[in-house]
C-alpha cells in the first residue's frame, strides 16, 4: 500500500497512467453548508430557491470540475464527458446539501473532479451568504460512489438521505 | 439584512465596492481531512511528515488563494499581500488539520480567499492519499477570524485546539 | 492619432500606464443574440425566462470580465470593483439583449472588460440554445457609455431601446 | 426539441457525451469589426496590414479557442487538433473581417470554439484600435459551416463574400 | 523544411494534427540555475535540501507542464499521462540541475511540455532565492530525449552528467 | 540573509508585503535561443523577420508576464502597468535575443514577471522552430536591471551587447 503521487524518495510526481485502459468512469461526491435558519430563509421562500443563489453555486461547481487539474497539483487533465451539480435546501438540518457527479471515458478516475465540484459549489454558497452569516460551516465533503477502472465500484455505506 | 451578491430581481452581480476604503484585511480559515489510521501513518513517521504530501497541499492552498476570484463567480480579484497555509497531523483525531491565513490591503474582505486556500489544501491531501483510502472526509471548513473593514473583527467562539 | 498598443516599429506592447491617475472608471457595453422565434419560446414562457439559461449567461459574463486581461493580449490586469450583466428577451426583435457594466478605480478604462462580458454572455446564450438553432447571430457588440479618465465621458448617440 | 444544457427542472448541466462517437469535427465561424475609415487606414497601408495589429488578434483568437471550456460554462474541454484564424481588411465595407476554423476528433462539435475564437479576435482588434475609435461595432458572429457528428453537415446559406 | 506553425503567408496557426496517429510520446528536457555558493548553501545543508525550496519548484514545474498550451500560443492542449520533475544541487558547478519528463499517448510530441516544466521549475528556484542573490542565471534549457511519433527517437549527444 | 519565501520551519509561504510602500518598480530581464544557421535563415530573410514567428513570441511573453503569479507559486498577483518584449536575430551568435521589461507601481519588485516574460518568449521561439531544429538551447535568462523598492537599483555588470 503506497501513496501513488509520491515516489520512493518522497518526491511528488504526476503518476504515469499511459498504460491504463480507457473505461467509463463516474464519481459522485457530496458536501454541505450548515447555516443559520435566517440565512436559509433568505435563500428559500415557500420551499423554492430564490434568484441566482443556487444557480451560481451550481455553475461554479460545474466549471470547477473542469479546472480540477489546475487546482490539485498531481491531478491529470482529463476531457470530461459530463458534469451535474445538484443542490437542495435541507430545512430540517438547516443546510444546503450538494451532490456532484462527473463522468468520463479515460484512464484515471474522476473522484477528485467530483469532490472539487462539490467543494467549490459549497464555497460559492458561502460567498453568496457571507454578508449575513459568518458562522456557516462546510462539511461532509466525501466520495459517495465511484465506478469504472481496475479498482471497480466503490460505494459508501449508509448514505441514503439525499432528497434533491 | 440581504444577500449582497443578488440584486432586487434575484440576479447575481459582483457588488460594487468602488466607494469602500482600503484597509488592512486579514482572514483565517480552517479545514480538516479525517482519515484512516493507516493512511495517517503513511503520511507521518515518528511524528514527522514524510516527503512532499503536506508540502504539495500547502503550495496548492497558497496558489488557490490567488485563484479564488476565478473559482467563486462573484468574488473580486484582489492583489493579495500574503498567504500562509499550515498543516499538521492530529494523531488523536486521526486527521490532517489545516489553517490558512490571507492578508491584503483592499476594499473587500479576504475570507473567501482563506476558505478557498483551506479547501484546496484539504482536496490536495485527499488526492495524495486517495489511492489507499477512499473513505476520507473533509469537514469543518469555516472562518476562524477576520479583521479589517467596516464590519470590524469577527472571531469564532471556542476555537482553541490548533497545535500546528 | 496612433494605435497605442503598437510601438513605432509596429510591435505590440502593453502600454505603460504607471504615470496615469487613479480615477473612477465605468463602462457599459451591449450585445445581442438574434434567434428563431421557436428558440426564444424555449427560453421564455409567459414572458419569464425559464431555468438557468439566462443565469448561466449572466454568470459567464461576470466571470469573463475578470478574465479579460488573459484573453485580450495587451489588456492590463485590473482589480475590478463591480460587474453587472443584464439580459432580457426582446420579443419584437426576436433576440436576447445583453448589457454589461464594469466599474473600477484604476489607471485605465474598463471598456474592454465590459465588451468581453457582453461577448461571453452572448456566446453562452448561443451555447445554451445551439442544439435547437444553428442560425443564431451575435451582433451589435459596442460601447454604450464610458466615464472617467483623461478622455472623459463618451456616450453613444441614439441608444434608447434598452428595456431590461 | 429541447435545450440540451438544461435538465427537466431547468437546472444547467454539462450534458453527458460519454456514449457519443469520436468523429472528425470541424466548424468555421465568422465575425466582423466595423470601424471608421481613418481607423482602418491606421491598420492598413497600401493594402497591407501594418505591424502586429492583426497578428495579435489572430494569436488571441487561436488561444481563446483552447480556452473556450473555461469561458462558456457548459462547454466540454476538448483536445483540439487544429485552429486557424484569418483576418482581412474589407476596404469597401470599412471593416476587419474574421474567420476562424477549428478541427477536432472528438465526441462533441466545435462550433463554440470557432465562435469564441472569432469573438476574441474581434475584441482584440477593438482593443488595438480603441484609442482612436470608440464607435467600432462587432457584428455578424455566426457559424458558417459545421461538419461531423450525428447531426451531419450544416452550411449557412448565401455566404460568399469572404476574400481573405 | 518549413516552420509548421506558420502558413504560406507567414500567419501563425495551430497546425492540424487530426490525421496523425496516437502513439506513446515521451520527452525529457533539462535546465539549470547557476547561483552563488552562499545561495546554494542556504538551499542545501549537509548535502540535503532544506524545507520547501526544491519541492515548490518541482510542483510548479509539474503544474506548468499541464498549462503549456495556455502559455505557448500554438501548442495543442493534450491530456498528459505523467509528469516528473527532478532537481538536484550540483555542488561542483554551484547550481540546481533540473530534469523534466512528460509522457502522453497522443497525436503530437510533448517536448514543449517538458521544456516548459523545466523552465518554470528554474524560474521558481530563482524566485525562492532572489532575496539573497540577484545574479543567478538560468541556462541550458534543452531537449535531452524524445520518443514516439513519426519522427522517431531523438537523443542529444554527450549528455551524461545527470546525477539526481 | 535568508530565503524570504520559506519560514523558520522550512515551509513555503507567500511573504506578507502589506506593510511595504507603493513605489515605481521596473525590471528588465534577458534570454536567448541558440539555433542552427538554417533555422535562423527560416525566421529571417534579408535581415527582416518573416511572418508571425517573432510576433507570436512577443505576444506570448507579454501575456506570460501577467500570468506569472499563477506559474510561480509564491509570487504575488500584481496589477502590472506596462510590459514590453523585444526580440532580435543575432546573426553573428546565431540566436534570437530577447529582452523583457515590466513596470508597475506596487509593493514588490517585478523581476519574476520580466524573467517569466523572457522565458516564455524563448519557449515560444523554440516551439515555432522545433519542427526543423531539435537542438536549440535556451540560455542566459537573467535580470539585467531592477529599480524601485527598498533595495534600490540593481544593474548587472558588463551587459552591453543588446542591439534590438
Amino acid at each position: 500500500m503506497e501513496l501513488s503521487h509520491i515516489d520512493e524518495k518522497g518526491n511528488a510526481r504526476m503518476v504515469d497512467v499511459s498504460g491504463k485502459e480507457h473505461t467509463v468512469r463516474e464519481a459522485t461526491a457530496s458536501g454541505r453548508v450548515l447555516m443559520d435558519r435566517k440565512t436559509l430563509d433568505l435563500i428559500v421562500s415557500n420551499g423554492l430557491p430564490k434568484g441566482d443563489v443556487l444557480s451560481t453555486a451550481r455553475i461554479a461547481g460545474i466549471m470547477a470540475a473542469k479546472d480540477t487539474y489546475r487546482l490539485i497539483p498531481m491531478c491529470h487533465n482529463l476531457p470530461l464527458d459530463g458534469v451535474t451539480v445538484e443542490l437542495y435546501p435541507d430545512l430540517e438540518r438547516c443546510s444546503i446539501e450538494i451532490r456532484a457527479t462527473v463522468r468520463c471515458v479515460w484512464k484515471t478516475g474522476v473522484e477528485m473532479e467530483a469532490l472539487t465540484a462539490a467543494s467549490v459549489a459549497c464555497l460559492t454558497v458561502f460567498d453568496m451568504c457571507k454578508a449575513v452569516d459568518k458562522n456557516m460551516i462546510i462539511e461532509d465533503i466525501k466520495v459517495l460512489r465511484k465506478t469504472g477502472g481496475k479498482s471497480g465500484t466503490f460505494e459508501r455505506q449508509g448514505e441514503d438521505r439525499w432528497q434533491g
